[in-house]
């Protein structure tokens, strides 16, 4: 299949794009309108231009306006129609997309809209071209792909086709149960988009909020499987608008993009027959859990780091052989201390445990995830590691095998028995950039096989955040990413979205004791969050009071309950969580979030780390 | 009247949001649930905390889903509104807000809802307290006033009264004409937001895009003289939420807020009879058109600013008696080159002419405008000005007078005839920076009586850009604010949003010949641009053509026309337009504000500057 991108989906001028599509492995582009005006080169340049960077012009779009009016507006929108043509040839377009009507002369007369349809083709065969016709969800008279495939049967003219959009049919609900038995000489073009599903107008929610397939909640795998079931030769192509991918670099979205594509493919290989398709990915073998996260630390956030591990009942159990790492562990809960870091600490790494390290890692590089470089030491592991969108290193381990990572260190301890019932690491929570959010979800969605859930949006004290879990169906990886909804401005605190790293327990209040009694850095959560909550949920006093005495935050699902209680910020980028979860409960206390931002925000103004 | 506000409009801590309110004057707040909930401070130490910045605590909200549940249910939910009722006591609000029920276990049975209403507030008023009940306007059963006012005239008690929402019911379309009836004495609480008419989900809407009166599209002065006019008594308090204002810093929030109230007062006063008003404003005086624009430059860019200025016609005629500033003029547009600037040329100040700049300036500052220091010299006009949002200076002046600002300039020549056919400041296009676009509507609006006209949201080359008109009604103000729908993230080149002067021409092709003729770095427009307005205007071929030699840019509205030509960007951030308008053209050729900002990114380019 031939992948292809509209211009409308990047950010820039017409060049940086065309530049960011072919960069990205496309073969092809949708060209924009808009994009060729504000453009100095003439089109026979830009037909250049593509053609030097190896993309195909596979559509030039949109012309609009065009069918079902009076004779004297129909003879001008032909005079308008023969200069987009005579624009395209010179183009090297061999398609122009023309979507159905919205203008206030149209009428709503099929017969006079296939005939003016059939005058249009004329003159498109004239140019060499082909005119591909597409319903618009909002379109005046023309609002569904039937309407539109009916239009173009009755025009019946070998160069009118129809284009098909993914968000125009399964936005208004639609479905292409009618397309077998369309002629396929007649499917002219697919553009794809996804969508979260949203209750508002659907010319604002196709302008402000499409998606690249898999970051939405369409079925793009059953729509696209059935267009290419009923014959379509063409390339998939990307139509993708939102306020985000506007303004975000294009090279990172053209990558997204693509990845995007890869992903839905695999898809498609396994939906049914395959043809035409490159190779898919290797499969994503089965994530076991993290064999570690690794802290990025300088020298001062790196003490800091090491003191709230011990104070947090890890034990220092290794040493990297020719790197300043420290090995620390408790339970199955493994942290790498790094102290070649820049500034604060952070999570610099984290580490998926799989039984094919290999090819997990080959599967990553299918999907365009960056290598990163390693130095490695004689007699060390092969480890494999790729960047994350938010820039975090993730690797894929075998922790049990003979070769396996553990060997780089030279181990001086053993973690022995859980000090604190710490065992293992329940999740980590990645604060994403701003324009990284549905990035990193298909990210980690594709490269894995682990799914979102938990969607939620968060008055939090600084403004709208975003929260979103991607697990896998064993919820033994389970990943929290955080976003704001906004760019942050210059009022926002230094640290308004820390990351964490969120330890299992058992036994909440055992923990909470024996950090208490070591002197770990804890959190205070305020009273009047436990009033709140014997309001609203008349929990047993006792339990109650001990949430209170221990500052442990309290979720519940039904019957199913959360504790989690945090650590101060340990220098300036994350936090420790300690969580205990009952079986059924698959959430991460989202609601708390705001209560425990304020929170930090206090303890750092107390601390005069603001 | 009282003013208060809510502490959800404003980003922050509890603690930051009430240091806020009281700086920017405010009476009394309504306290947030969820504000209250994430501070370390005590309800007690809460109601120290406003009593000690002058702030009555007029609200406890919210308080959900109570009435009209099965008696288990009821049960609990007195016994959670025990809880909240102690915790308002503590806190001294006397009044606490119930909004209608979203609960699933509620039932559609006005008597069982009015019949719980009064147990509530016979429990409310144990505690010394007041219910004021609100119909959301997505409430399950319960979502216009009249139905809301219907269950409390049921309920029949002292202690339980209404709360009218202009957002919840002027988003429905509701009007508050059956108002007139209702008991004043039963009229508890109004809560004041204005908004923009969307076609969205009225939940999603009123979470996301709430704005402060006069900022958004709602009859607020109606409303409000309504509920004034039926007797209730107690503040104007705003509650109003948006994703921009949650991100904000709060100080200024607060300010915008107050500035709100003022200017709802005023009208409210010309409206009707007037009760308990604080004075109002002084009234606007018309504006009379620019008395001049001053670029403030540093000496490169100054440099260049100025040799702009003479291959635009104009004339250098005067030097400032004490400071570094020239005087320039071509017909009526005058223009200050100020070279004590910082960095760059940028608009640093405007003046607005007028009969009486010395009301305008008491109207000001009862608006909140900060007053801008001055240094004066000996025998120098005392201009008053203030600072808009962004920052930029406004003087108020009487060129004519005796002791007008002329009189500060030593004056060495006559701007003669017009060189180039320049006659005035057609408008003056101020970049907002990304959270003052509302604002800076708010500040135009109320100091100088302004209207907005011409929203438009453009799909500009680096993001989505908003432009928006404000005009006094005689047209001689014209202000052109843009701003981004998102802040910038490090993507976009250091100018995505220039600023410009507008001077306008009675003849776009004379101007534009002689500006050519003196070598003025005038923009290039791409010839795809033209081919474009050929194929949609079908204009003139003659015309066409002579817009294309001279770079001229096109809009048309019905008849009325709008001829536009730009120069480069002259140092950083500014750049000059000449216009041309057919009486009735009311807009600035917003359309083609891509292609200009484009092809001002390929001179920077090719310029180097970046």
């Amino acid at each position: 299949m031939r992948r292809s991108i509209a211009t409308v989906c990047l950010s820039g001028t017409l060049e940086d794009k065309l530049s960011a599509a072919a960069a990205a492995g496309f073969d092809g582009v949708e060209i924009f309108e808009n994009d060729l005006l504000a453009c100095p080169l003439s089109p026979e340049q830009v037909a250049a231009r593509c053609a030097d960077l190896g993309l195909a012009i596979e559509l030039y779009q949109p012309f609009r306006d065009f069918e079902a009016v009076p004779a004297e507006l129909h003879r001008r929108n032909l005079r308008r129609a023969g200069h987009k043509f005579a624009l395209a040839r010179r183009l090297g377009a061999g398609t122009v997309l023309v979507c159905s009507t919205v203008a206030p002369e149209a009428v709503d007369d099929d017969d006079l809209a296939a005939g003016q349809l059939r005058a249009l083709a004329d003159l498109a065969a004239e140019h060499g071209l082909r005119v591909a016709y597409e319903a618009l969800a909002w379109g005046r008279f023309v609002r569904t792909w039937e309407r539109s495939a009916d239009l173009v049967l009755r025009a019946d003219h070998p160069a009118l086709g129809l284009c098909l959009d993914s968000f125009h049919v399964l936005s208004r609900g639609g479905d292409l149960a009618g397309l077998a038995g369309f002629p396929a000489e007649k499917l002219f073009f697919l553009q794809l988009a996804d969508a979260p599903h949203l209750r508002m107008d659907v010319l604002q929610w196709s302008r402000h909020h499409r998606l690249f397939p898999g970051q939405g909640a369409f079925d793009l795998t059953g729509f696209t499987s059935q267009v290419l079931a009923a014959g379509y030769p063409g390339p998939l192509s990307l139509e993708v608008f939102n306020d985000v991918f506007r303004q975000a670099p294009p090279d990172r979205a053209a990558v997204d993009a693509m990845r995007s594509l890869v992903a839905l493919e695999e898809r498609l290989v396994r939906h049914g027959p395959a043809r035409g398709y490159a190779t898919p990915p290797p499969a994503a073998p089965a994530p076991e859990g993290f064999a570690f996260v690794e802290l990025a630390a300088d020298a001062e956030s790196g003490t800091a780091a090491a003191r709230a591990l011990a104070a947090t009942g890890f034990a220092h159990i290794g040493q990297h052989r020719s790197k300043p790492v420290q090995l620390w562990q408790q339970g199955e809960a493994r942290v790498l201390l790094n102290a070649t870091g820049t500034a604060g600490a952070a999570i610099g790494a984290f580490a998926v445990e799989t039984g094919d390290p290999e090819r997990a890692a080959r599967r990553a590089t299918a999907l365009l995830a960056p290598a990163l470089p390693r130095t490695r030491g004689t007699a060390e592991a092969d480890l494999t590691s790729v960047a994350a969108p938010d820039g975090t290193a993730v690797f894929f381990c075998r922790t049990g095998a003979p070769d396996g990572w553990l060997g780089d260190f030279i181990l001086s301890g053993t973690p022995g028995p859980a000090r604190t019932g710490i065992t293992a690491i329940d999740h980590l929570a990645l604060s994403q950039p701003f324009d990284a959010f549905d990035e990193a979800t298909l990210f980690y969605r594709s490269l894995f096989g682990l799914e979102p859930e938990h969607d939620a949006e968060l008055a939090a004290p600084f403004g709208l955040v975003r929260s979103r879990a991607v697990t896998d169906p064993g919820r033994l990886l389970r990943l929290l990413l955080d976003g704001t909804l906004l760019r942050r401005g210059a009022w926002a605190p230094a640290v308004p979205d820390p990351q964490h790293v969120a330890f299992a327990t058992d036994d909440i209040f055992r923990t909470a004791r024996a950090l208490r009694d070591r002197g770990a850095p804890l959190l205070d959560v305020p009273a009047n969050y436990y009033d709140d909550l014997d309001a609203r949920l008349a929990l047993d006093p006792a339990l109650l009071a001990a949430l209170r005495e221990h500052n442990v935050l309290y979720d519940r699902d039904g019957d199913a309950e959360y504790f989690h209680l945090c650590t101060e910020i340990l220098g300036s980028r994350i936090f420790f969580e300690i969580v205990q979860r009952s079986a059924g409960y698959t959430g991460y206390g989202t609601a708390n979030a705001p209560v425990r931002m304020a929170a930090h925000r206090a303890a750092h103004s107390r601390s005069g780390l603001r």
